[in-house]
């Protein structure tokens, strides 16, 4: 029942990405392992947070940002002065170390930025308080996530009805997140009020995704997922199957244009080609205002073994043969039928309606 | 040199469909094997030539057409009568168990009921000569393919410039014909001619043919290659990358709509969102005008495991997840700018240019 829900209770559930209980590590659960094992990990160090994050071992952009919440709260508790200078000064050598982890998702310097503004609020206090400060600060973080999560579910929900056709593309549920997740919220929403759904997930080339993440979250759920290939979502659409395509975000721009998984934009393509709406769900921390257009959103590019050989018995093209990997793409803000956050869904004009979100 | 081209020399080059010095086989490669291994098959039975096409060990329309033209010679000189009713009936028996081997692409019948049409057009002579006409006939289709493929490569070649950005997608090059290919040979003809293009190869996930083989026969040919994720090619159109888009067919229906691996149809619909000329390549023999449109051309589906689990160190999605795995998909007539054939370039109205090919 809606009136049962409870963000603490909620918060107990969530085993993605947690603080240890005597505060000195990070845990997660190893998302590269997935589905085949379900390994956690345990992060002590700077270089354990950073390549975990730069490994994908933890992914979404939502937990990317938890996950350097609490890492660096643990690093921070660690840092052996009483000295507030000399403490400000290492916070934000790790700060700098860990924003460089992946540059696309801006949760991650979002997160890390409200984690400085905390440290600098606190100035006025002992070393050891603002250490507390940080922990306290990193949980809000996680919790106002769960919050955000359940709220994008209960707008997105209204956009679709019992028995619906969703196409999704990579993996923006509980694991990307921290409880329903975005893209996939209002399923497990719907499901959770007796409603059922017919979801095709994207395998989401090169790192699979959708196959190793969001099929298996969505199967473990009880809801009906049908696995494709990328190349196949313009059949499903053509088909008939498909009432909307719901998808995550890495970073939306003031104008609407949105960055997300590689292979996001031509989804969005394809559906409006097939006349489907088309949305992205996330929580408000994705807009960037300061990045006017897609055109200012960084794009990493990953390794070229990630599509040559990596999950592959064999090497699947000669070793000589390049490849291009970027890992993220820009949906047109035109290509976008809404943006559901927390505060509401918001539609175009983009560079209006996503101001409104923040008054 | 353009001048010096000559059928039967380039029949000499063909290694990837022949026939056995002897005429008691079909030797192929297989190309489930490569890039990794070139190994070499002997199909000396029905139930050989039926699972080599099924399991795709000979894939490509065309070579899948001159295959089971060989094959059938193969077997109908094994065939142990002078009775030509008897004869006729063995024939017509193989005839309809390979043809049941892959349903969509229309080469394949219209090899064999060309083979067919050798028997009955020579009923009157005695069995062994009828033999002798079947291996006459298998040879003939051979050679016509490299005829077709250098004259597809010509008219292709009339389409793009010097240092064109091209995208294809699957295999359409010379292990799929005999000869060129069909929308890999312009790129090849254009090489031999010292042109230089820039080709982008979808992996064509599930089965990855894109990046074992375009990718390695392009490079193997000395031609600038980069392999990309099939849900990467919107992103290198909209780069601006793109000049081309050059693809195979295995059915076109008489109003243009093309049958062709799936996510075919998903390049068609970027390319014209982003405003590139989308060409289907192949010899008039793909088309098949007793069908009016896509919708009267029957889609293979294929095996599930296909996409959870082959080609991968491990399963990479739980077991009990359904997968819709459809070979094919069906190009829109109205989203292809030509069709580039061995007779020239039909434009649409196809109704009427596809029959004007025939005249």
């Amino acid at each position: 029942m809606a009136e049962m829900w409870n963000v603490e209770k909620e918060m107990k559930k969530v085993t993605n990405v947690r603080l240890s209980g005597d505060r000195s590590a990070v845990i997660i659960i190893d998302q590269t392992k997935l589905p085949g094992r379900e390994e956690y990990l345990e992060l002590r160090t700077a270089e354990e947070i950073y390549d975990a994050i730069l490994r994908l071992k933890v992914r979404g952009a939502p937990a990317i940002g938890i996950c350097a919440a609490y890492g660096i709260a643990v690093l921070a508790g660690k840092i052996q002065t009483e000295d507030y200078g000399e403490f400000l000064m290492q916070f934000r050598n790790y700060k700098t170390y860990l924003e460089s982890s992946r540059p696309t998702a801006v949760n991650l310097s979002w997160a890390l930025n409200r984690m400085e503004q905390t440290v600098i609020k606190n100035s006025a206090l002992k070393v050891e308080k603002i250490k507390e400060a940080l922990f306290d600060e990193s949980y809000s973080i996680q919790r106002e996530d769960v919050m955000m999560c359940r709220a994008i579910s209960e707008h997105g929900l209204t956009l679709i009805k019992d028995g619906a056709g969703i196409l999704t593309h990579c993996n923006a549920g509980p694991l990307a997140t921290s409880g329903y997740g975005t893209a996939l919220g209002p399923l497990f929403l719907g499901k959770e009020r007796g409603m059922n759904f017919r979801v095709f997930a994207d395998e989401t080339r090169p790192l699979l995704q959708g196959a190793r993440l969001t099929a298996y979250e969505l199967y473990k759920g009880g809801i009906d997922v049908t696995l494709i290939c990328d190349n196949m979502a313009g059949v499903v659409m053509k088909n008939g199957w498909i009432d909307a395509c719901f998808v995550g975000c890495d970073r939306i721009a003031a104008n609407g244009d949105t960055a997300n998984k590689i292979g996001t934009s031509t989804v969005a393509v394809l559906a409006k080609h097939y006349g489907i709406p088309f949305y992205v769900l996330g929580p408000t921390s994705t807009i960037d205002m300061n990045c006017p257009s897609g055109r200012d959103i960084p794009i990493e590019l990953r390794p070229e073994e990630e599509i040559r050989s990596k999950f592959y018995k064999e090497q699947m093209t000669p070793a000589e043969i390049p490849c291009y990997n970027p890992a993220f793409d820009i949906t047109d803000h035109e290509l976008i039928s809404g943006i559901v956050t927390e505060h509401g869904i918001a539609k175009a004009p983009y560079e209006e309606s996503l101001k409104k979100l923040f008054l």
